[in-house]
């Protein structure tokens, strides 16, 4: 049984195992954790690092002096225990200021605002390590038809993200922009809700080389989508700059269920994919441990996260180390497709007679594909069997 | 009540009036309809064009005699009505010798056929006045983890656009290509599912500029997607080169709709945004008249399609002259979205201490937006009160 | 411009416009509301009346004392302004107490409590003069597939409903109960998910007379279900004791919309069917005025719900009175569906030659059965075309 | 590695395994399967039987000669096989003369023909031993708001069965129905869309004691619901008449993959449920091996469904037995669970002031329920960690 190490650079968030079960129809099912007992606590339990929100460690409105010793506290937490703080990000979601958004409220003033309360938190991010800074915009969005002008405020959404891109580069930061989508929840329709929008809005920034993504599991596949692939693509952009783990069952209400729970077989090829492309970001959870659990589940959970991970991971390399495995993705032709369709280019397919003329098309068709029994050796290992 | 006519630039598919009816449990309900009765149906109803998949005009498989007369009747008919065929595309799904996909089956040879297939439906469409092809890859997809390494796929799919692009402007033609996204159905998991992802991966392509979108409305509401939104953000892209209007009841199978049926508030308010950003393609329905209807319930279905659009634009119009809704608008401070978040850029704004330090929150906070009152006149406007 | 009056039957819950916006991402948007200025603005609305869980009129944890003064102004604003309250209810999920659940928590003692809190609440509900007693079970699901024995769980649900129907009998209260059914959120399942399920389990109740159902609009639309056709399953059973108006868009989070906005199309065929079905129970807004909204979009938002569905009664009434619908609905064989299909017997059916061996298959297989037209008629009535 | 037996009692429909790949987009992969093949190879393979639509044994249309040979050739790979026949349905759904329903068809003829081939296929059902008859009406149902009266079709559903009932009653059968529910496709909405439906409307039959139901796992996962907590609820009411094992990947068309496939958790919880319920019907497989494979995927496929019910089951079983678990049931409160809640009546609890006045609520409130604990037992066995 694999026991997390550094190494495998798990992180948590300090919302995550500190969330209070606050939900839309009950009150909180625990008491706030002390930023500086979760890091001790994902120490002791092989956590590499740990994230922020600024209002997380810093309560919303606290004075300076409170702010300096809440930043003193935490920052000799990670002393003592060498936890890193790879990634940070603001909330921009509370407090009600930001009832309509943030980047793209309809008021300016609470744009400006929220672009300085970020900038803030960025400074503190950079001084305490991070190295990639989220942007989850979570109220940018709308349920009333005529209420947003998407064009508009996809405009002002851009100035957003270059501002801050300017700033970073003004103070010589080493941090990039990882943009986390969600397709609803809090709002009806969120601004950028998939992998793929996101990765479009990029190539329209000023600096897109200093803007990826932080995809979340439960969010895409509260579209339905497939996770892995979205994550394929987003590696195939060279985007993958960040990772939100969790689980969810289905499309429904953001569940943030922990890494393991909700989508198995996902969980699993998902894993497969991170570590067979080589992925070497922090596999950070954001999950929330159910309202049902008192402190001892919560630090349960957080543990299966980690456990869950290690587990599929041992579980994809023997896949791909199985010969059978091997000899089913050559009957699945998997290394045909590796292969250029017309690497000799396209004046010689286009007078291939083969490709076209005396193609043997019902023959071609009458082959099998083998798929069935390639997924059955996935499932035969994923279950240990 | 307004009649369509041809500068409405309605246009239909041959196989939307001409699907027989066969779904996954039945059979035909109808007789196959004769392109050339399409066309002269059509051109009665109002339309402006027609548009076709290869096997659509000329039977799979027939001999270039029967080719030949096949193009021969249907440009005839395109001459006495004087409809126009402003799109064109490729069937390359309906053969089993695409079942694993077509740019990215993992047969090459199959890739390869897919590639002359398209090749030379190109060459017709332009031929026929075609100055926009569309490429819809319901196949290139899996149902399984491994069946299907999504990365190498990216790439195989991008060289079939590059070798696309290239032979398009080695020929002269003027063409330009509309990919259409689908989350599912027929595959497990579609590449490329929603407008987002489209828009991601034309950025990585030899010759982004003559690739752009085809969205369809069914298509994104099978994610639970806001279709206006992501049309909005194809139009920020500047990349709506072409659109597919029907009807969709939510996250389910692929219903294909007439136009107005299915989601009608957001069929009001796609509308409202194609008229106001002044889109001027092609508005072309893709859709399925019920397998429940006869050939009268067709054209029935076919004229509501157009009628719909009209009802809808007259619609939008109204509301965006109505002066209560323009102050509704202001009320909703639509016209402060409008304005540059930082116009006086980044120093200003770190040095305004109204935009943070001085910035009364909770006074902004209890300020309200008014968009229920600008949703209701919206809604009041639909329904004709 | 139909104006609302009270023998429209309107109702509001307390806690629907006053909903302070606080969801999973966000605090309170808007202060507490009085309950007497909600009753006070609801008569001045034409409201016709008012409903309440115990806990929005009176405070968690109230002294009796306050108890006692909080309920006689209530009923001081009732007297006044001539409200009623036809339905109550019982807040059994915002204390963590309920976290995992009320009648089926596994806690035996929570069980209890819940009743009894139950129980206190009824009298209060028939001492205010309801006849209806609303149960939604939201906390009663689980999460993980070990935590909750189903079967066991619909037995304490059974004990739990007979020993209230015991109770309010035993009193010789004139008290029904309805049942309101939800897929999800805020559990992962909740048990009873659909109108179907909550149908099937009075059935094995020992007072199966005395349950019914309180469907609510986005509760079955979570689940992708067709609205409509669950509340004429329920008709159909007799079972429709009260009903919940909102909007929904589409499967997603629960949204709580004003009725009317969401599925437009299916808010009309709604109200065509509980008018022309003659339900005569109180039509209650179950909503949630959005977080974006100051007060007076709150009132906005209430007074935007009846407004909507007297528009729809109006057009639903137009639909039905139209003569040319009349024609098309004979011309879609509506009359021959109320035709029994074997009013003469079983033996004639067996006999009857021309039923199978003469039967013309393919013929009735051509006739088309018109559905287009007709649907088009409906949404040109709508729209108001 | 266990092997299946027929005492296993797996059973496969002629139309799964002979699906021929068919899709809403594509034509034919495979050839036609000859049924005694069929019957020979699932002998070959483990299975205990096979069931059958009319049209699936007798092509329709077939004249009496061929119907004579075809049930005679069935018959006696029947007889040298030892392979069942435990249940059978007819099709009522892919000729175009059910395009609007069968028993609920607009047209009365239509509906008259619907029982009379139901029950020609029931005389040969019963003379093949089958002692359940399946009713799927996946036609029955809607597209349009006006084109059907829910509550009218309700009306002619219940003639129907209670029709089919006195039919089976009066030849003395010893055969029960099985309705099988499903949310929509090839219908927009179909009627009795879920479980809860279906059992509901059992209640209003002539002879609910012969009806039960067939619930499908894809069906149910297309609506969103936990299709463990479905069958749970069908088990109350003593309702699970007979079951279709498959794979679905959440909300979308249906999908029909091998059991196993799709969402694998849930699986796990279903497997479990049906062996500790002691459910001793078949396990029937109703499943469709993708239009990829050639015929040895085929076989393939249908093989990995038994093995894989036969490895969920070895795991279901060690879960169950394992201390661990049961001490974690203990620490979870299912054994409280079972406790009734008031066996003491109604009159004690209302007396008892520790369920109430003296209760202590907030001490209630802090006790976790250590289900994330236990949910990870059950994850730890599934993975066979």
């Amino acid at each position: 049984m694999p026991t997390p190490v550094p190494s495998d650079k798990f992180t948590f968030g300090l919302w995550t195992v500190g969330w209070q079960g606050r939900d839309p129809f009950g009150d909180a099912t625990r008491p706030a954790l002390d930023p500086v007992e979760t890091v001790t606590r994902l120490a002791d339990l092989g956590a590499y690092g740990v994230t922020f929100h600024d209002d997380d460690l810093i309560p919303f409105g606290a004075s300076e002096a409170e702010r300096e010793t809440a930043v003193k506290r935490f920052r000799q937490a990670l002393d003592v225990t060498g936890l890193k703080v790879p990634m940070a990000t603001t909330n921009l979601f509370t407090h009600p200021v930001f009832k309509d958004g943030a980047f793209t409220a309809n008021d300016r003033d609470v744009r400006r605002y929220a672009l300085r309360k970020t900038i803030r938190n960025i400074d503190l991010a950079v001084e305490l390590g991070a190295t990639t800074y989220v942007a989850w915009g979570g109220r940018e969005g709308s349920e009333h038809g005529a209420s947003k002008d998407v064009r508009v405020a996809l405009d002002r959404l851009k100035e957003a993200f270059d501002l801050l891109g300017e700033y970073v580069e003004s103070q010589g930061y080493d941090l990039r922009f990882a943009i986390e989508p969600k397709p609803n929840e809090p709002r009806g329709d969120i601004l950028l809700p998939t992998v793929g929008h996101a990765l479009a809005f990029i190539n329209s920034l000023e600096r897109p080389d200093r803007v990826g993504l932080n995809p979340e599991v439960g969010h895409e596949q509260m579209a339905g989508l497939n996770f892995t692939h979205g994550i394929a693509q987003a590696l195939w952009h060279g985007k993958l700059f960040h990772i939100d783990l969790n689980g969810q069952s289905g499309i429904k209400y953001d569940q943030d269920l922990r890494f393991g729970a909700g989508d198995l077989r996902s969980a699993f090829w998902l894993v497969d994919l991170l570590e067979s492309a080589g992925y070497d970001g922090p596999r950070h959870f954001d999950f929330k441990p159910p309202r049902t659990e008192d402190i001892d589940g919560v630090w349960a959970s957080a543990a299966a996260c980690m456990h869950n991970y290690l587990v599929l991971k041992q579980k994809a390399l023997a896949f791909r180390a199985d010969p059978a495995v091997q000899e089913a993705l050559r009957a699945a032709r998997l290394d045909e497709l590796a292969l250029p369709t017309a690497q000799d280019g396209l004046a010689a397919l286009l007078t291939d007679r083969c490709a076209f003329e005396e193609f043997d098309i019902e023959a071609a068709a009458r082959r099998g594909m083998a798929f069935e029994q390639l997924d059955q050796l996935a499932m035969d290992h994923l279950l240990g069997v």
